[in-house]
């Protein structure tokens, strides 16, 4: 099965350490594929950002349906993008921070999401409340590092991070932890054995629920809210992008 | 003051028969704009189509920005990029569907909505707990009425529409009746007469909102979920959608 | 346009104050005019008071009703009586905390109200249930005034009140604040300027959506749930408040 | 134990029916109390009704306290007025819907409401959002019968109700009815036996849950949102009402 | 009336305490008698315990129903077995916890809960969520007291217990305490009265409801959920708990 | 890897069909086995049925810990045991409903749950809360096949089925279906073909979702609420299931 893994953002490095990190937790017989949008923002820490990330991102599904892709991964925090890529996509379509909050459910009581700067609070808790896992979310807690920082191996992101956690274990009751960034993707292991506590990254967990569902033959229902676009007219610069004779 | 009517899909005609709509509403002192993407689908019907049309709404709130504009409407029942516009907007951004359900509760004990297509009433739903005006919504009935056929005189949208507002209010209990597309603006005040309840039109509203806003001095809170975007770069084709020193 | 503004305390002070901020936010060409009832408490906190301001409420709208009023405001933060009063209304009536809360969710990300007496913060928390803006609300934090401190310029109320906005951004997370008693009509414009965000009245907030609702032409709906009173006879002292024919 | 149950109408005949089905319920050492205000509505459908009836009823109550009563019923579907009566009362104070619907919810796994006006039906889904019983609510159904109809033995109330009765476990899949006016007070054994399934009357289960209150010496706690009223004015007609030094 | 009171773990001293409490609470003219399973863990402190103390409680149930029990007591705060023994029970079947949420709802605007280990704190608030009574329940404190430390009077649980209440009320604003564990039993009275506020005791406060149930002749609805169990067999061990013909 | 499938009834001709279909939704490095408790009943329909069934399905899963399972997936629609299960064991734990609604959310707009007594309804509708996926429930439909006619191929339970399916899709709106017995699990395949429509069987769903988090290193975390059982004596019968030492 061959799994297309989106970074939304246009940052190629850190696609490189997504790319890895969905390599090592998939299933011999999967292959993974990465990219990223050439337009658009290098991160994305806000509705603005997120709104020129989505174009990129639905023409990589695109692409990836051409060459038939068997499933995505939207490897974003924000889950950005989530059902237009589904309307365009015959096999499943999965998100970071759904992957993690649904897979945690099953092994924790409780659990916090440690993000990167604090304007992105609302967005997770919109996240919780839209796949019904508020009641299991403590807190979420913002470690005030930029996104970006997180590609610069000299910053002390780790070490921010590694406060929040031990604040929200002790002061929330979180029993597992989920890393709000897909650029957080290579420190679950570390901090996993530093607290001695299930640390969830998204886009680990996003890879093995795509695996799972393409294993199952399980493919997006198009009927009803999924349903291929209609076939109709787009304008100027996004002429390309009109949708064209479903599936 | 002067409000943007923003009609984010590409349809002239449509946005010119919003702007009317939204100049009968004004007040006297208020002026309106209107203006559409030249960009973009030509309706929206679905999560795929509005991703294509958003980055043309921002456009055109960053360009009212520079040339002093007071506040903005987005006239798609969709509420389309509403907290993007925010991050980016001094004065109010209010959504046609928002406008709409929050109006309506101060007057009647409960609401149906009567959209477009079927595809739709996920959509609505999910603005319905997004606002916490679920309570109030008896029910979202489609009429199967594509939208671009709402600029056709010719077509029998408007009997449809009747249809569907009766069994909302027999069956459902609707006590007023919300609009469910910019496209049907013009229709509010004969179905209004025809059915002896209240029928809202979601422009008019919104137009109603921002002046409201505006009128109490009420700007956009800039510290938070809404503050201004980052600075930073977007790569290629959405390289001038940069955001760049705030305010 | 005329707007009845109801302050359903006994305090002819307070009225004085509500009218001034009142008339300071409506339009050009809307008509305050200012009321309370001559018989019930002088200050309205906790539910055995409200009880006692409801009856001289509506009789001011049925007098409303018998001289063409076109509108109503609730200028009581409780929001009492609304249902009862849009009962006997042709026009729309809305309520003080209502408008706040429901202009603030289209302006801010997250609001606290901060009101006089913590007796009345389950008051706050069930209206924001009712209003479905609950997941808006930050927080509510008494200040420990007394209603009628808030008429005495020697009180150190605005000091108090200050204190709890700031605690409620730095700790709450508060975006724009609340005013939570119509006592505090006038401090608004002076406390947005101290903290830099937004601080809304709900005396002007309700002003200006039933400027609006009326300027929609919108009536409360009269069929199902705030359908005329059923003509019958009350006994006794209230005999005359007995509901007639309707309209 | 005596126990005062207040039917907030003016209707003797009613508060007489009501009597009789309170003291077949109680214990033998309670003593049942009845009374209604001399002043206000014949019956009580709708808001505004509501508003005139709780003065009367809190005037019952503080009688009440001052000839030691233990304990207080609400004999009105509405539940109105509870909040208010419980600041002024030592003892407990039950609602009728509230002690039916709480009852209910110990012996089956979900119940419906009759009651008697279709304009009550917001009413009722109000309190079952209220009390948290709305999971259990399959349905509220209004059987068309004015309250004052079921005083009129010729009335055909009683088929009526069997009628809806029959459609809440048919097609709502009712496991228990509970009657949805005080006035069907002496329905509920008869309904029970024609239908096999409990349902349960609110007067009688009030009657018994202030019982089980005072039989644990629990008293209303007065730290809080239920502390006594502060001592104020009331003006004009109400000024005897106004609240006094506390306990 | 007779009542069966079942400590459903296994440790008589426990049951002894249980019962005394019970009888106190009891009308004249109930009988309580009590029971523990002689198979199963000496306390329940999570759900591993629960499932291997439910099949004893459920035995005790049905040898109940053999000599005419009229109603029983699940006397441990986890209210395990609930809807399990309401299928094999005519009269009314109540739990400890239930029991004391909804009687606190009565008499106070919020109350918190006081219980023996942290890691029983989600059983009680999946609690409130069964219930409801959520929006009431200001906390859910831990004492850090094992269930059988309660039954050693040289222990410091009262001591420990009372620290939490006091920071309860102070700190969360708790009106009303409930007590989280049925080996609390004989603590209500002395805590209530150490700090002026109703401390509930769930054994006491369904053992009320069980009275006031059987008194107004509701049993267990037998249509739908609570339906008897499907006559069938049960193999090895379990072969003489199989359900026979229901009644 | 190495997952245990838990049938929970004794019936082990079912237990047989589950291990068929779990082998062959098994990826290719997972070794499945499969067993059903020797005591209890032969099939799960109801409350009472379940407490009999858990401690046979926990005795399993020790055995299982004891010969080093890496995850267990509990292959009955009530997700019975779960919590209790996750206290004792290592690896992570996976019901059958929870896995089937969990990936159905990730391709379908909403769902319909199709299963097979009408007095199991109110057990879907609570798990679709526990899980928070009740949005995403359009329906529960019951078929009326006796869990035990799933084994017998004369039976026409498959039209039954395919019946409610068809109402579920034409009058509720569901996208894709979750079939609401483990007795179900090999109809998936026809009735997805039959329907062009996703068909959920929660076997597979469980065993792909125990895959997905072995594959990713994720246990379940022992700090909390599922935290290893405190060692303690269970008496009589139940002595040996007493927990011990943990890990």
């Amino acid at each position: 099965m061959r799994i297309l893994v989106i970074n939304p953002n246009s940052t190629a490095s850190m696609t490189a350490r997504i790319a890895a990190a969905a390599r090592a937790a998939a299933a011999p017989g999967t292959e993974i594929e990465a990219a990223n949008p050439s337009d658009g923002p290098v991160s994305i820490e806000g509705r603005y950002d997120e709104a020129f990330a989505v174009p990129g991102l639905l023409r990589l599904v695109r692409a990836g349906e051409r060459r038939g892709i068997d499933g995505y991964v939207i490897a974003c925090a924000d889950d950005i993008g989530l059902a237009a890529a589904r309307e365009i996509a015959r096999g499943p379509v999965v998100g970071h921070t759904e992957a993690a909050a649904l897979l945690a459910g099953r092994i924790a009581g409780g659990f916090s999401i440690v993000t990167t700067l604090s304007r992105s609070l609302p967005v997770f808790h919109e996240l919780m409340q839209r796949y019904g896992t508020a009641p299991l979310c403590r807190s979420v807690r913002a470690s005030d590092i930029p996104v970006l920082e997180l590609e610069n191996p000299a910053s002390d992101a780790r070490a921010r991070l590694s406060r929040e956690i031990e604040l929200a274990v002790r002061e929330d009751g979180a029993e597992a932890i989920l890393l709000g960034c897909a650029g957080m993707v290579d420190l679950a292991a570390e901090l996993s054995a530093d607290f001695g506590l299930p640390v969830i990254d998204g886009v680990s967990a996003a890879v093995k629920l795509v695996e799972a569902l393409v294993g199952l033959g399980l493919a997006t229902a198009k009927a009803g809210a999924l349903a291929w676009p209609r076939v109709k007219d787009y304008k100027g610069a996004f002429a390309d992008d009109a949708p064209t004779t479903a599936g």
